[in-house]
């Protein structure tokens, strides 16, 4: 064969999964988007378009739902016991990535819940490669703002900079967070809630107490309090747009304009990323 | 001239607007946006592109960003004080119309402030014609779930029907809403927000507590409660979609699914609007 | 009944309709978006949740690929077929709109197809009551650019007035055409298609010749050229939005900048909307 | 220092820069998105706020206008200029990544375009270290759709399993295509075009030629393609979400449907991703 295949992959994505708890009159609800990829001996369906060895991705969209009968539980868990199950029985599959987003409710009634239009999301992804599992967690769209406390200042200028210094600027970021678990948990339920929590409150409190010199600084700062505040994760991946927002020029119709009217940017914006690490340099 | 202007109107949309009140050391957050959009005496331009008479729409954007210098107060006032600028200083304009959307954060310190990206919108429109002022106002991508106490049955069955009936289905929509004010208050800026926060409620509390035999019924029953509670409301518009949760099959597994599995829906999705007014048929 | 219905209608939006020609080996392809609203004597589900009247919007998508079976022809005839039969075979409804919209696709074989994501697409509007249809048509997300040939200047200013006036920028819409048909043609199938190629040329020419001193002037210039490109059309309604192209400053860097190098910008973006009519004023 | 950066970059993402060629009558017009990504001994900014070795993505911003004041070339030459430009004038730099998205225009006069919104992008990324360039080109948001000459059968089948095998479907994707050059050429404009024209027929062809056992299969052979095509290219990274379209049923309402008929679906969708290797396995 000439034209080999490298890595690849194959699975359903976009997976929407409704769960309604009704053990009682005050019901629960779940709201998940899964996404499958499986890996392993797939040679053939690629070469020669021999299907023995492929489970159907629709088969893998059934298996979510399938597996929802019974419960959920945290995000982690269910993630964790479909990756199992497409690796332990399904003999060509060797690997299997689930990843999961999870949409939270808020609850209005004893069967009824509002929420906006998009919103915050809880994620996680699990690959399973037959032997064990790496679990990691984080969160997606989540909007943070400080009105003062941040500066910009110091920095290196080349001929094409023309960016003012500034000790008092708006600082609004879309958060994108991913923390790696190290250890997997004897109760994995109560653990990865509980985790979850304590490593979002941390990002929270970082980015609300640290006083800014760089969007570099949020970073790392907000990596160092999910890492003290959660000894399971060793390392955390961030990815913060700088969301800009531009003092507006009201000097020209003779008003001052002491921070309080900006102009929120659209495009471009700045895109800061960077893993923090439990480990010393 | 042959081919005549008939309606038109040009403005300036997509008004990115935040604003900061530093007046304590615990900093509010205001985030807008606004889309003006003015009428008049404009055949010159449209005609031979004589300017003469228009306003630039840069010129519309930096009218509303110098507005916001001395305060906003509830969107209703800021949308009117707007409206009513364009039409009284400008010539050649003799309508403006005024949309503004706001994003509500959630406070998460003194100056620090959180929300999921999208999310649930608070709207207003004001049409001032150098008269008086019509204002509505409204949400939009509000989302309301309810696990039970919804049936759809009974319906016309023609040949291309194939929809079972369903006495306990899911019942999920985003809400657009839309509710014009008969009276002007005294207190613009009091009045809009209770008005508004009493709309929002009887909206939820409609939708939580309506055993719903049709989606239809539920949008009357929430333009009831809306106009039943804030007097001034003449009429209520709604746009509910309905967002399709389809029952999973569970049967070929050898599993039940006593309404705890499903898929959520995406396209297509049924669409239900209607006005409800206070005035008896 | 205090809290009277108003107007009202509900249907199925986002009917996704494939269909594939394969009377030859040489396939063809339509690929068509479908959205219903009826309308008509639904007091009684909104009152009391008695669906007697209500055809499920469930069906309302069945017919529509039902209808499919047989062909397509352009998509106002198509879309006339669905609105006619809505009204005349459901007892209360008493009037139906059938909007569509369709993706061309561009033939790279003979059952293979190609277009980018997005995409211009062709619309229509059919509405009929049960003596009668209205037809409209039109074009959406056409990006039309000219790089010369525009100016703005001699506007009026005032005290908010920063923009400085221009003989040579970039001009850039999106334009969202519909032109209505005064007549029902004898020949649907080849009227429709023939009138939607001469107004689409009209609009594209007119937009390339037009030497341009407001958007104003060119929107008046497109509906001017288009009606004069079928005279069945009665009126023409734009929307334009202005997709502002900024001169990027180069002159911070020793460099000049005649008219070369431009920034993109996104929000906020003017809007202009009109109509233009056969008649005289 | 307790918690160490682990990997990190930051730079300005969604610059859209446009360029027009005036040397001529005959405009020419380039339309594209650029993204850049810096990386390098950052620790300061990170751990202090010390932003002595940060330049400013809003100058990185300024640089990209301005190198395109002398004429851009192919995408892959332009990231290239800026990747050096980064890494070479900038001391605390080591490594630059830049993107970069196209859009094509179709003209329609001297000075006119035209496209659709969206639309498919050629894409470009080069990473640069300091001592040489790594080049990978590809396309994205290219629809492709064959109408027959699909099958698939024969696949792995569970208790989970409910799909039919089926020997004649839609076949639909959204190519995402990545190639990576592995070799510099002499004259890189000449050069990129040409192998970007080449790699996209091949394509192109080997979607439509390609009788289909399975997605992967065609992803395959696509890649194969590719390679046989452009000598220079290394592998070929494929992402090919496939787009369902399900035959409606039709039988219920007394008609055939011998596959003339189809609901394209949304979510969820398969998706299947490989890499396509020179090398022998």
């Amino acid at each position: 064969m000439p034209y080999a295949m490298g890595p690849n992959n194959y699975g359903k994505s976009g997976i929407r999964l409704v769960r309604v708890a009704r053990d009682t009159a005050r019901h629960g609800l779940r709201d998940l988007t899964v996404h499958t990829a499986l890996s392993g001996d797939l040679d053939a369906t690629h070469y020669t378009g021999d299907n023995t060895g492929v489970l159907p991705t629709d088969t893998q969209k059934n298996t979510v739902y399938a597996f929802a009968r019974d419960g959920i539980g945290p995000i982690e868990a269910f993630a964790e016991r479909l990756a199992r199950h497409f690796v332990d029985a399904t003999p060509a599959i060797t690997a299997a990535r689930v990843q999961i987003e999870e949409h939270a409710w808020t609850r209005i009634g004893d069967h009824s819940f509002t929420r906006g239009e998009g919103g915050e999301l809880r994620t996680t992804e699990v690959v399973y490669d037959g032997t064990s599992a790496r679990t990691a967690s984080g969160v997606r769209d989540l909007l943070l703002l400080n009105t003062t406390d941040s500066e910009f200042n110091g920095f290196l200028a080349d001929e094409y900079t023309t960016l003012p210094e500034t000790d008092d600027r708006i600082l609004a970021t879309a958060v994108t967070a991913t923390w790696d678990y190290r250890a997997e948990p004897d109760d994995g339920g109560a653990f990865y809630d509980q985790a979850f929590n304590a490593a979002r409150g941390a990002l929270l409190a970082a980015f609300a107490d640290t006083y800014s010199l760089s969007l570099q600084q949020t970073l790392h700062a907000v990596g160092e309090r999910i890492l003290k505040a959660v000894p399971e994760v060793g390392e955390v991946r961030l990815s913060l747009p700088n969301r800009h927002h531009y003092r507006f020029d009201l000097e020209r119709f003779g008003l001052d304009n002491p921070g309080v009217v900006f102009q929120a940017g659209d495009l471009p914006y700045g895109l800061i990323e960077g893993t923090v690490r439990r480990e010393a340099a």
